[in-house]
């Protein structure tokens, strides 16, 4: 796909060195970041240049390989590999691809690590088209989807998953519409979604969060489609904070809501959303928009990262393996046992 | 009230000048504009140092008697009132207090302005505090409120109306706490609302407007409560973009959400919110967090400012008059014929 695609991949080996899209500086401009050595690809995940579970893990892999390829000793690379997986603390793909570039060193050498990273960036594609392919005949013909947050290809190496669904249909032909939430606090819709559709061609408007019920009373939505963040076995799911209240409001429109992820989203071991730990995060991201203050010196704010939307709001969760209904606990468990097998390695 | 009010009065007369707080400075600094002139008072009120509907009835009426303080013939101070009038397009306040104002001096003089611009504004606190003293026993002892944009001393001329029955119920010794809707795009939430709870001493946390619904599933709100720009004969709310989603969330998770505004909001000309013509500002609102754009370059928005809360999603609607309950249609034709006998004239 890399040729022709409209949207470069997030990220990707060239000539010796990590090469990422630098998220810090989209929209305004695209600018790559070709990571040379593992202090400056640190740097990058540190402060979100990159990001995105499917996108760190692969980035995690691929800076395994970029310390294979330029430190001296096999101890040097493992204190990299050990670096890269506490770039960002809670990010638990960046340690996963990391893991699974290290072992392949450590057995096979330089090479191999390589080899690794690339199969992942190589299947992340892969199952996102997956994802459209199964998810596209959801959007109707000239249908108006609403998303929130970044589920699209910056989130991952390509492709996307809630937005690759959109992808797939516009591809299709279906000429799909987008409303785009802007995501507040860190804007992931304005900034990120907006940017992604407007290089697709995607006819896209934002609106604020709290429009976004207003356009479903008005007739203006025919499905809501979001990623996930982790989904437990019965459904319940884990996403950006914004996501829940979409779903009651699509609930009340009787509009459908769908999720699309991958099946590695899907933790069978946790039973229920309410064994999910909804991270909290620093409230200045609320009291500030971007680096300007919007509230009082002093304020305190409230700041869960993300939300958890019962299974019984979800018409259906999309995956690579096809389009999962309730009841869930019955449903999804067939998505993880085939995920490993619907992706062939290749090309 | 004002010498110990710790929200100093939103616009007064203030030794031959018209004061107002300078909304555009805050929640960073508290600046007081003495516009001496029509000319300052216009540009004040075009570059929203002053905005709500209530503070810009009052505001209107202060103009024309600065004009008639300041300028020499009759003609100047009609003109004068014309170009107040015309100050923001779709503030009808501004001419309704202008007009009244412009009426009292052709008749009396240039003082008669004066004493109907106090009256004016000591109208609205007084209503304003009726409104708080019917609405404080809706506040559960220690409840958690959630309330949206401002609808408090800085939209009126004091005291307050949504944010007015939180502070009744402070005063009334009921510890109520308070989350704040940031309010996209105007963050009139974190700058306005936040900045008057700390003035109060009212504990209050600011969230982004995606968070709201899922404070109420976490069983964090015991009201929702939030002024109105409009509102029709069959109780249908008009009022900031963001209130319509708080009310269906409410609803679904069977909290009370009350609306709360003078009976000079309640429009019985017109039958029912359909006839409310919801008006679409500037997409740059949208594509733009203060100056900063976050958007990329060309992205289309959709910046509706209002949106509409049909009656069946609302619990009550409080004004100077008492609680309406529904049907709506049956019970605020009272509140408009008794709006005028609850506030008697004069200091």
């Amino acid at each position: 796909m890399a040729g022709t695609d409209p949207i470069p991949p997030t990220v990707e080996w060239r000539r010796g060195a990590v090469r990422i899209i630098d998220q810090r500086v989209l929209p305004g401009r695209l600018r790559f970041l070709d990571c040379a050595d593992v202090d400056s690809l640190v740097d990058a995940i540190a402060t979100l240049a990159v990001r995105g579970a499917p996108a760190l893990g692969a980035t995690g892999a691929f800076g395994v390989a970029l310390g294979a390829h330029t430190l001296k000793t096999k101890r040097q690379v493992r204190a990299a590999a050990a670096r890269i997986a506490r770039a960002r603390p809670t990010a638990v793909n960046l340690g996963w691809g990391a893991e699974r570039a290290l072992r392949a060193y450590e057995h096979d050498g330089r090479d191999a690590a390589l080899v690794v990273a690339q199969a992942i960036a190589a299947d992340d594609v892969r199952r996102n088209r997956l994802i459209g392919a199964h998810g596209l005949s959801l959007v109707p013909v000239g249908g108006a989807v609403l998303t929130h947050c970044n589920a699209g290809s910056l989130a991952c190496v390509g492709y996307g998953t809630a937005l690759g669904v959109v992808r797939a249909a516009f591809e299709g032909g279906r000429r799909p519409s987008v409303w785009v939430d802007e995501t507040r606090p860190l804007l992931q819709g304005a900034r990120l979604t907006m940017w992604e559709c407007d290089r697709l061609g995607i006819d896209a408007r934002l609106v604020v969060d709290g429009a976004a019920a207003s356009l479903m009373q008005r007739g203006l939505v025919d499905l809501v489609i979001v990623g996930a963040d982790r989904i437990a076995a019965n459904g319940d799911v884990a996403n950006k904070i914004g996501t829940y209240g979409l779903a009651v409001a699509a609930r009340h429109h009787q509009i459908p809501f769908y999720v699309a992820a991958p099946a590695s989203t899907l933790d069978l071991a946790t039973a229920t959303g309410d064994a999910i730990v909804v991270e909290e995060r620093d409230p200045d991201e609320v009291t500030h928009a971007g680096t300007r203050r919007i509230a009082p010196v002093g304020a305190g704010a409230f700041n869960p990262a993300f939300d958890i939307t019962p299974a019984r709001l979800v018409t259906a969760i999309v995956t690579e393996c096809g389009a999962a209904r309730p009841p869930y606990r019955r449903s999804l468990p067939a998505h993880v046992r085939r995920a490993a097998e619907v992706v062939t390695p290749g090309p």
